[in-house]
């Protein structure tokens, strides 16, 4: 192990772990200068700013870029195993980073390269999952994972919804009254059974309105689904990531993580292997 | 049991059942195709697409029905009760999946048709409810069984709310703000009332706005309703229910999940192996 | 007890109570005549049935006046106790159903009584509340009964939450936006924390929009506050109307309806007193 | 202790404290004062009012500043550290409920004194929150505390959404359909997820319009996260805490709620009489 080595390692810890005062002090600064590129590009859609300062913004995201090149290629060479870190989810999103700046050389007025340059947000998720601060997080997958397929059965359901009212406004109301064709209708229908209303499309005739009641009410009902599911779910989580395993003589099904003895019937869960 | 008894069962369990490689087959490119034939309606509703592809679009239609057609017969063939499958739910779907094809022919331009070509769709729901993948609709649907009588209160105090409210305004606001009938005080009670909110019927007066306020935040509150009931309901559909199990001593055949001694005589349920 | 006091009572188990085949009948009858008079005054309010129709509506009405006082003077006569009946919740509304029609008499076009027209709907539920079905009904007034408390203190929150806010965008927006004074932008405020966004009157400013943006996302979250509310409340209604009373021994808190021991410790629950 | 002491504990003791009937008095005089001053507000900002009464309005604010500033005085006082209670909250809102008062002599006009005028609003909850009857308000607080956490995971999550559905509307539909920078592109998607759905922005060409149905069937899913974090605490904030109980044999301090024997010993936990 010669000086080079454990410098690269010392490195490895600092940018990719969090447990050292660097390691903290090197996530904050990356935080900070994320939430300035995206303000940056922020601040570059906004035609009033465009228009003054478009040169200044220009060579500003041209300095992030330089500084995330930098740091993707410090990340490159400390890495222990590069190649499976360029490959990783963070490590591409580590790549996005620095593309569009580099593409911006080519073409200048790339407007799609605004949403690569969004991307950059999801990075902030990379150091605040290290944070121990948020842990609960954890909690809320688990919920989510949990109540998955449950919410994909909703889901489909509410595509079908969706489907049929949508074709029969289609029907009923007609082009005449904005609903041009079926997608339209369909597109009504999520705006409505969502209960978002913008009202850019609204029923003009009675026999619309009826259904659009129906389609309301039905969405004001069945908000409860997707609820009832994660509540029950996440209710279930914070109980405890409670042991399940049968009490070989009650059935007691589920247990305190550190149980030796089922707290119902006072057997040992686990028979002692003698 | 002759060979064409033999190869009808054959056909039976590929079309009815899924357990087989053949039946899974099957279902899969029922899926496809019934897909395909949502995509062609919804397609033939937009102009630009009907005014150039018209013909190209009735033929294809013309194609699923052939097949659907073809399918009717087939699971009619091979159905051991023919008729009882004809009139079951997914019998008469199945049959409605063809009758506008034919309809077609006779009146050209039926409009009409287009629901029950849509109603298609629900023989999605035919093809999955047999894959397994989606048995976790059970907890959902025996959670919405067990609260049918509460949610069904529920609407009934919503019918009433908004039919007072959507009087209430139809006096306060008038013809002139766009309510022009008690019906259309109702329409813009159950838009306010369910949060979705168009935005094409709006109180104008301040007596009306002050009753809208009342509204807007009853519906806001109300929301709970459902959600609570679906979510108790849930809760307790997946918690499990009260166990099951014969008391040694007096016979008490169910208590509280997780009681050690019986609530009536006051024996221990599990004895202690010593 | 003479012919004449046994024909009473008769009369008032009849139209009073719901046990009886007569009662049940009678409960019907008054059901369909509510509901009728009900779709009258609907009618009544559209412009294009008015205009052809509004003598024959009269007649109607007059009609349904004239049975609601038949049976008025009818419970009046059978009632026990006549002067407790007529102050009675139910006894007013009563009254109020015949009303208007009398009313009319003397004030030719009174648009007001619509509305006392309308509450003789409050009269189904009177019809309603004796039936057997809607028990269901009786948990949901438990868990609003219980949720009261904590339901006043969130619309407490949610009134301050609301004046502060339309305060804040009448100073910010201003007049020339639509927020003409404090009580337009307290109803803009409501308007928007409930999620409804009708959309009549929209921030303009930047500053507006980012008030606005904090408004919604507060209306977003805090709609979770009465659906926990009422969620916990419904889910230990439901668990059942188990016994609050200490175990003396282990303490635990509540157990089943008929439970003479604990089912956690096995003591007797009441000392037998010898 | 000298007469002017016990005098100044006694104005003390009926000032801040609740619990005797003058003190009871002095808050119900107070809240009707603060409430009153609200009104005078609200009803200088209507337009119609203040062209007719402002001189009226202003002499009655200046009745409120002054009997204000008396209480601010007596409770400078009467309080035993005086310095404590001015740098306290609610000191603080309570020297402000002077302020705009004594401002209004210099700037005549002064709109944004509106405000403040406002926040003296939350003075009512001083007085609230001494009274007995909301000792409800404690559930919720302790819900809201133990889901802070979970909360901001999901506020962070919102935000990211947020920010890339924004720019993506910004890069899709353009300045030419009202998305005229990155901002308002996040308003947008903001007055969307939240279901608000103004309709002063909405999508106009078709890949917008399918971006819009993600967005609105995302934030009708999501409504259900916070929901569930709520309820969730609530519910185990109402249902109480493991039980604290001492094991007799191994000391384990805290139990399943209803546990009968020791989960790491095995030993009762209840020793039972006989």
């Amino acid at each position: 192990m010669n000086g080079n080595n454990t410098w690269r390692h010392r490195l490895y810890v600092m940018i990719f772990q969090t447990d050292t005062v660097a390691g903290r002090r090197f996530d904050s600064t990356l935080l900070v200068i994320i939430l300035a590129s995206l303000v940056t590009v922020v601040l570059d859609s906004i035609d009033a700013v465009h228009q003054n300062y478009a040169d200044v913004l220009a060579y500003i995201e041209w300095g992030f870029t330089v500084i995330f090149l930098g740091e993707y290629i410090l990340r490159l060479y400390c890495s222990p195993r590069p190649l499976r870190y360029a490959f990783s989810f963070y490590g591409l999103v580590d790549l996005l980073a620095i593309v569009p700046g580099i593409l911006a050389l080519y073409y200048s007025d790339a407007q799609y390269l605004l949403i690569i340059r969004i991307i950059r947000m999801l990075r902030i998720f990379r150091v605040l999952k290290l944070s121990p601060y948020l842990k609960q997080a954890h909690y809320l997958l688990d919920a989510l994972r949990g109540s998955k397929q449950k919410i994909l059965v909703f889901l489909l359901g509410v595509c079908t919804l969706v489907t049929v009212f949508g074709t029969l406004m289609y029907v009923v109301e007609g082009p005449e009254h904005g609903f041009t064709s079926i997608p339209k209708g369909i597109y009504w229908a999520i705006v409505t059974l969502t209960t978002v209303g913008y009202g850019d499309i609204v029923p003009k005739t009675v026999l619309g309105q009826i259904i659009s009641s129906m389609v309301m009410i039905t969405g004001y009902s069945i908000i409860a689904v997707p609820t009832g599911i994660f509540t029950a779910e996440l209710a279930s989580a914070m109980r405890g990531e409670q042991q399940q395993h049968d009490c070989p003589v009650c059935n007691k099904g589920s247990h305190e993580p550190s149980a030796a003895f089922c707290s119902r019937c006072g057997n040992a869960l686990f028979k002692k292997m003698e």
